[in-house]
């Protein structure tokens, strides 16, 4: 039995171009844990298997449908044939990298000629507005535009730049050196002479460049893209960027280096890019201090800067990041970029230190706070995600284009539209996050139905695991090939049921399982021997609803509880209420243990009457309970699913 | 015995220039009460003494040397000699009209020839600026700039000609009808003719407007001043301002007429400012409607929008309400202007209904939104107003022209620095919020030390009001003259101070005082009978510190409680904790009863000890409670006086 806890021992690194048919978003050259790609793990069902069918026939097309109709796929035509108007704000060249990132996993998943045709054309499309030295931008550089690089502040032209190279990065990864590869290869070999040690010692305002040049990098084994990103990273921090009215230098990050922070601040995205580039780059130069601040300031982040759902970033002003401990429901923005970075940043801490914890936050992160973005239909998304609803603000229509973050419903586009074609790109590589092996054996982190097939030491292992999880808390790891000496299977115990997690093992052919025992407190449970194709690991998690209490030093829900089941944060709507009955007018009753409910939760409830209109209106009326009624919560993801509604995660606990 | 509660009995309106000698800032043809003016209310001493006194030694000068130093002056000169750049934002004007302002008031309360030399020599400078049809402003319509009212969302150029002509109105009301009530007449005139009746039926982005035209129709008896303001207010809320990615229409009111509105919502100065202008046109057009939709909507606001603290605006992001209940104390922005801005309306209802609720609201916002602000010598200011600083910030430096709202600490100079001239303002004229007539007698609605004379249907009435409130809750009302006929003084008894009140009378001459009794609990005590010079009237009232629970509604304090001594709200500050505790890990004992010490509590605290990096961060760890001990909290409007320091309003509560 162990965890897998394990400290990378150190190794020089060897950053050649690592095989990459097959790969994953994420492949370090060391590490505690090697990430296994998706060729690795196939997801077969279950709820993930159901996202990503979502994604397939829904929001990708959705996503397509939507910037074709606005004319930002079109901003490359005009660049190539010098024509016309761009459309939208500068950056949204980075959504349709974001969607070919998508495309790319996605036909790396199964293959699909229309897909394939499709995304071959816009990639022809943008290959056809690079310059001739290799910059490629559809709203600079160009007559009646801006210059390159004049707006390093707020342009976003290496933000750009930046996922067009991860989209780049995916069709290496997915076994195809083509087109996107070599217009990423010229644009980044252009950026190089433009940034790079001869070039102009500047940063662009918004990170993403250095996640993107590491793991180009990573994917060629070219060394000079790496020391690009290393330099964007080094040279941060110095307060080179122009501030503004609203916007300080630490908005940017720029006002303290990466290696002497402290924990994340300023623009939440931002932050969790830089973060994560920069792990990447601690990694490939063995720069064990680099990673340890940004591991350092990460776990103070989670601990004083985030919400219980994954979510990130306390300010609607400037999508930033609060203080410690400044975590109200009711303004979370909790941007879903910010949750999806958070998922980039804790999977590359986990693969490197190999600390359960991180693979919790995943979990937490992407059962939460990514997947409450989509609608059930996929055909709107939500791009700030609140934890508490006063009001049932308007429907939006399918048809309208979006402000950014203000609507209480999800809404189908955006005017700053990152978000969708986050998801996109995040359901389709989703498996990348689900199972690493080391020296020993496999470990499988995240819980659904999928398959893992690798190797160890050149040997053959292959596991099915099935489980309806989060729905339902069993889990089956069946052996379908494993190699003949002994090998360990580890398996995540999430923080929320440890010491009350049960397994039962039953060996090929037997017919009969082992008793059900309980599983160690520890982060993972661990079973090391020879495996035989057949052989079963059964997992039970307790799937009870339980009352978390809030943290003492979190003012906005003190008094509070949240429901929780399993890996899922409940949610109390107004459509679940008796007629009259609101969400701002009630309070969970302690007494009463919840009772599971499919995927959420029965509770106990007191309606509390206080007047509302009093002189003066500080005072506290004596509030009243009234009798005790139960009522339904839902996961948190699938709120506003039903019309517009009033919503709370937080609930007031009744404790007289 | 009788409150002030009466109801305004319909009059039928009668705009005439009223005798404008020793007025204050707002005089309506009718109402349930009548405002006394400057003439004839005279501040004395004590707390609103020693604030005018910083106000006319510092302040002013203080707002004078930076609009000098940074160029906003020398704008007009700019203008009148068709050379040189505009220095600062759009509507820095605003804050050079807003410095006349508090100049005229302050010239009107007593003669200052060295004031009266700078304060026409400003005039001079602006009027030389006026184009010759009446139009005025530094930043549009000229050579090199944009067009006139080609920005009405955001080029603020009624606002500032409204700000203009509260300057006037200031003059006028202080006895002198000279060059600058000339050029707001001129100015006015070009209005009507861009906007009144045949003109563009449009709106400016920040009201401001309306509440001047209709103060300056009272001023100079214009009634077409008063129908172009009329128009302005009717005009709005029909979505004729362009919206932008963050600002809807709700922002600038435009979303609702103001006669439909349920709330104020949006920018919260704006809101408010177009509110104080809709009272205005409703009580002169007798319009009872809208007066009563103003009335209801700020009512609701109060009870459900607003800070202990009296402030108003929850929101950083667009410096605009929340929802109701949704009052978070870190987050509070709680202008400045804001709070200015309630004063304003506050007073008008106050005036029309007679409904103490108005003056108990004045009270409360004068003394802590507004007070907050000015840095005990003058030279600094707060433009948000936070209920909770959770870390102690840099101190700025007095040389520095600071960003908006962000300093945790007070700065001395603004990019847009409404709040400073506002304060001047509002401290040079604040005596006329001070005191009423009406058909019986005369109402003294807040304390202080300073004096009343004026007529009761042409007797004179005189009293001297003697007290160091609110360090001290006794007042004594001296009767220095008064008719010989039987008539009516009334004094508002707080909300907080109802049944705990005492009063003592005593006739002149006889050398004793009545026994103290208790003041029934009504929002006034009243006596009426004939007085004599010399008679006495002696109120206590009940300064004990006091816990205020949080409404159960408000989840940012939910579990929380102020500490209130009399009309002051208190705050903890890390400065007085001692060494090694901080305010982020104390909570108030609801158990110790808190000591009165001078305009403070000493306050019963226990040390709460919690771990803040477990994992999950989530689950509520266990917190003991420390030894008990003793701490200073002080009155809010003097934190940050002592260098950079952390703060609370709201106390969790230890209820173990």
């Amino acid at each position: 039995m162990r965890t897998y806890n394990a400290v990378t021992s150190p190794t020089s690194p060897h950053l050649t171009a690592i095989p990459t048919a097959r790969g994953g978003p994420v492949a370090p050259s060391r590490g505690a844990l090697r990430p296994l790609g998706l060729g690795e793990v196939t997801i077969t069902g279950g709820l993930w298997g159901r996202m990503q069918e979502l994604n397939a026939g829904v929001i990708i097309d959705h996503c397509l449908g939507w910037m074709e109709r606005i004319g930002w796929i079109a901003n490359f035509d005009r660049v190539a044939t010098a024509s016309g108007e761009h459309a939208g704000i500068e950056f949204v060249d980075s959504e349709v990298y974001k969607l070919l990132e998508a495309m790319a996993w996605e036909l790396g998943r199964r293959p699909d000629a229309a897909l394939e045709v499709c995304y071959r054309g816009i990639v022809s499309r943008v290959a056809a507005a690079q310059d001739h030295d290799g910059y490629l931008h559809t709203s600079f550089g160009h007559a009646g535009q801006r210059a390159r690089y004049s707006d390093l502040e707020w342009g976003h032209e290496l933000y750009c730049h930046g996922h067009l190279i991860q989209a780049a990065v995916a069709r290496l990864r997915t076994g195809h050196d083509d087109e996107l590869p070599a217009v990423a290869r010229r644009l980044a070999d252009h950026l190089y002479a433009a940034f790079g040690p001869g070039g102009r010692a500047a940063v662009c305002g918004h990170p993403e460049i250095e996640v993107a040049l590491a793991e180009f990098a990573r994917a060629t084994g070219e060394p000079r893209y790496l020391e690009l990103a290393r330099l964007f990273v080094e040279r941060r921090g110095h307060g080179t960027l122009g501030t503004m009215l609203y916007q300080g230098h630490e908005y940017f990050q720029d006002d303290v280096p990466v290696r002497d922070a402290e924990v994340l601040r300023g623009h939440a995205v931002r932050a969790l890019y830089l973060s994560a580039g920069a792990v990447d780059i601690a990694v490939e130069t063995g720069d064990g201090e680099l990673l340890a601040a940004v591991e350092s300031q990460y776990l103070r982040t989670i601990a004083r800067r985030s919400y219980i759902t994954g979510g990130l970033g306390a300010h609607h002003q400037n999508e930033e990041f609060g203080d410690d401990f400044e975590l109200p429901s009711d303004r979370a923005y909790a941007e879903t970029c910010a949750a999806i970075a958070s998922v980039m940043l804790s999977w590359r801490l986990l693969v490197q230190t190999g600390d359960a914890r991180f693979a919790d936050q995943i979990e937490r992160t992407l059962l939460n706070a990514v997947l409450v973005s989509p609608r059930a239909d996929g055909r709107a998304f939500y791009y700030a995600n609140t934890l508490h609803q006063r009001t049932a603000g308007a429907a939006t229509t399918d048809d309208e284009l979006s402000e950014r973050a203000e609507a209480s419903m999800r809404a189908p586009w955006f005017e700053v539209s990152c978000c969708p074609t986050n998801v996109a790109r995040t359901l389709a590589s989703v498996a990348g996050y689900f199972a690493t092996t080391d020296g020993t054996g496999v470990q499988l982190h995240q819980y659904g139905s999928y398959t893992v097939d690798t190797t160890l030491d050149g040997d053959r292992i292959a596991l099915r695991v099935e489980s309806e999880y989060p729905r339902d808390g069993s889990v089956r790891i069946v052996v379908v090939d494993a190699p003949a000496r002994p090998v360990a299977i580890s398996t995540r115990i999430p923080a929320w049921a440890r010491g009350r997690a049960e397994v039962a093992i039953s060996a090929a052919g037997t017919g009969t399982a082992s008793e059900w025992s309980t599983v160690p407190a520890d982060a993972a449970f661990t079973i090391e021997r020879s495996f035989s194709a057949g052989d079963v690991i059964e997992l039970r998690l307790p799937m009870e609803p339980r009352f978390t209490r809030a943290h003492p030093r979190i003012d906005a829900v003190r008094g509070q509880a949240v429901v929780e089941r399993g890996p899922l944060v409940l949610a109390l709507e107004d459509v679940d209420l008796p007629e009259g009955v609101d969400v701002e007018h009630v309070e969970l009753d302690p007494t009463f243990s919840p009772l599971d409910d499919v995927e959420g939760a029965i509770v106990g409830l007191r309606r509390r009457m206080a007047p509302e209109d009093e002189w003066p209106p500080y005072a506290a009326a004596a509030a009243e309970l009234g009798d005790f009624f139960t009522a339904r919560m839902r996961p948190y993801k699938d709120w506003a699913n039903r019309g517009p509604s009033t919503m709370r995660v937080w609930m007031p606990v009744s404790e007289r």
